[in-house]
């Protein structure tokens, strides 16, 4: 195929292609939210409408949970499997975006231009530079130079309940020599990265009970039992002076960084520094005598990413509570079995339990830690194509995120996985004021075009 | 005065009586929450109004907060003030209510007939009982046999903001030879009690801060440091392995109870496993080796009264928040000073705070506990006519809630107080489904005429 033609069409094309966008950022696809499920269903329909567009023989598949959407195109070359995730995630507090999530626009910001709004950069933005590169090419060529499957997930950002029973029923279907997957980031902003490892994710959710019912903290306060404390006392356990996680067998599967790769890490030249301060912080907490990159992408973890119980609202009630909760999340690596540790947490939360409280645990996801083969030549191929779009070489990285769906293409279809994204630590990704620079949406796709290209030449 | 034609009287209107609790009953006088500003308002109007009708001199007092309602009476015996507050807590878990707590109802239950709606024993019931009984007498001899102030505050619910300032400025006018103060409950189903000594409280809001924004718990987790971790791990080291707060010098003004005090609580035979098996507990909490009214009357505690930070709503978030909060409370005894341990409590608090984190403290009312003088003739004629009512003898006592305004009383007007209230333990307070005995308010109205009976009498 005519690349430089294709890039040149890319370049005109990159206003309506950021209108397009703006369209899908526009449906609040929230997947965490039951009152949000109409709209996930409307971005998945208008992605299956903007495939079939393009020519691609796509459909929407209902799942129990959200929908799947999944397009086919044949080509000459080997067949390519594209993943990235429609929904996003929940917005509050709302009170620190400082325009609505799902009214996207343009922004002039000190570091150029970015695409403000929910989902910009995780994953909409994302998937959407796949999708352009693909309609560039078809403009240009009329055809894909290679098959290309899209498969887009509604649950991604709600711990992917469908995705593994879709897989096992209809995963024939999305096989391919090789699946790419955007939803990760550049190293830095000058250094483009593809992942080769991923930490898994384990999410739990506790609720602790004490009395039977809310009581008054001076009519009780001395005999009653308060969950609050309980579950504080336990929460205040999880971590040693060490930052070291204090579930037992917590570090039994956890293995040390291959010597090679750990000098590559080392040779990136992270700086923690910038990495903090980006958000206000100076001194990097977690487990103590490793380095930031160790800490983020090959050492496991344990969050507390929400708490609560008793009254919680404007001034104060002095109520001695019934019940007091938390979700607490678990990133895993190397050979940590998910499922193993969970028993591990619950047993060790209930091993301190004092008596009359008891517990209720609720599983949020569980999905274990990806390495890739990167000896698929497709790895070296999309390297190079981003380092010509970025000015840096492209490096391969760890992330500390979970995507488990490289996880389940391996296990479930025998297939690898070819992580590269080009989102930024200061995407805002979760958080309020999310963006995508308008460089990373563009430059995006032309990295698209030139692996396609790349691949269909082997 | 004819006491057996007021009793008769009391007993002839109870019906009636009733029907004026339900409509004070009806308003939703939450005083923490800003949005019920206009209902605390109409129930002090309605107070007003009713005592107006009864002849009383009553006005509607504005305060910076919420207002006070104010009524005079003459009459020939000693001067009588009395106190009760208007305001209620609010009623959040609704879901855990039965019915809608502002629509009050008589329902039978295996304990007896009980009005049903919050406020009916916290404090509105209380507060009529007195009403009821002044009413009656009026009603049989056109006058009162003492000269009676009824005083009723706001605020109470919410750490009384405008009381001391208000004493201050117009107490003179409440001053009185002895404050009867009706917030208080019964000692078990058969015995009634006044309440001698009080605790006093200490409310504390905390929010700790770390990252500047809320962050991606995959990409950050590991480096950045998680503010719910912090503040759980303060919260878990308030209290040793015997229960015992950790606030240095927290226990330096806390006194051993009096040895003739201990012997007769002890012999009041408090059945713990009663107690907490009403709310579903089993086993004694709080400091070791004191017993269960020492605990709850004579100990200081320190509780969590509300946790809350990062995400909390449906589904998962793997958020790394910026912030947590927590609410917290201390009941006082003794000569505890609870502006000396409020610093004492913040310091603490600061001085476990690790790099990159910072704490802001929000005071929430502070009141040191207090101890009546029993020696006043009022206070065995009210042991007198209390066991007149109830099956059992009265006992003086001790409660575990705070009551400031005695204190203030005290302080402020140099002025003693005498408590006696008729809830009972299972009266849930504070608590969805919140009653009031119909026997308690009954019996109140009845005991208060024998009161003001006995004190007019000298």
């Amino acid at each position: 195929m005519s690349l430089d033609a294709v890039l040149a069409r890319i370049d005109a094309d990159l206003e309506a292609a950021t209108g397009r966008l703006f369209e899908l950022l526009r449906i609040p696809s929230i997947s965490t939210d039951p009152a949000f499920a109409g709209d996930v269903r409307r971005a998945a329909e208008w992605l299956r409408d903007d495939l079939a567009a393009m020519g691609f023989a796509a459909e929407v598949h209902d799942t129990p949970g959200h929908p799947m959407v999944v397009g086919h195109m044949d080509g000459p070359g080997p067949h390519l499997l594209f993943y990235g995730h429609y929904d996003v995630q929940p917005v509050d507090p709302l009170s620190l975006w400082d325009r609505d999530p799902f009214d996207p626009e343009i922004q002039d910001t000190p570091k150029g231009r970015v695409i403000r709004g929910r989902g910009a950069a995780d994953d909409k933005g994302q998937l959407m530079t796949f999708l352009e590169a693909c309609r560039a090419i078809l403009a240009v060529e009329g055809a894909l130079p290679c098959k290309v499957t899209v498969f887009l997930e509604g649950e991604e950002e709600s711990g992917s309940p469908s995705l593994v029973p879709y897989l096992k029923e209809r995963g024939e279907a999305l096989k391919a020599d090789l699946a790419l997957i955007c939803d990760t980031g550049l190293f830095s902003d000058d250094v483009p990265a593809i992942v080769t490892q991923l930490r898994g994710l384990l999410g739990e959710e506790l609720t602790i009970t004490g009395p039977r019912i809310d009581l008054h903290s001076g009519s009780y306060g001395g005999m009653a039992m308060n969950p609050i404390r309980v579950l504080s006392r336990i929460l205040g356990n999880l971590h040693d002076a060490d930052g070291r996680v204090q579930v037992p067998g917590f570090y039994d599967d956890v293995e040390e960084l291959a010597p090679e790769l750990k000098a590559q890490w080392d040779g990136l030249g992270f700086d923690e520094a910038a990495f903090l301060g980006e958000v206000g912080l100076s001194v990097p907490s977690g487990e103590a005598g490793r380095t930031g990159l160790e800490r983020l992408w090959s050492r496991p973890t344990a969050e507390v990413n929400g708490i609560w119980g008793g009254y919680t609202g404007a001034g104060f009630k002095t109520v001695l509570p019934s019940k007091a909760s938390a979700k607490v999340s678990f990133r895993l690596v190397a050979k940590q079995d998910p499922l193993k540790l969970r028993e591990a947490f619950r047993a060790w939360v209930r091993a301190q339990l004092p008596a009359d409280c008891t517990v209720e645990f609720h599983g949020h996801g569980a999905s274990p830690a990806s390495r890739m083969d990167i000896s698929h030549p497709a790895f070296e191929i999309a390297r190079r194509a981003l380092s010509q779009e970025w000015p840096g070489e492209a490096a391969f990285t760890g992330a500390g995120g979970s995507i488990p769906v490289a996880g389940y293409f391996k296990e479930i279809l025998g297939m690898d996985s070819m992580l590269a994204g080009f989102g930024k630590d200061d995407d805002a990704i979760h958080s309020p004021n999310e963006k995508y620079d308008l460089s990373s949406f563009h430059r995006g796709m032309r990295a698209w075009a030139r692996v396609l290209d790349g691949v269909a030449q082997g």
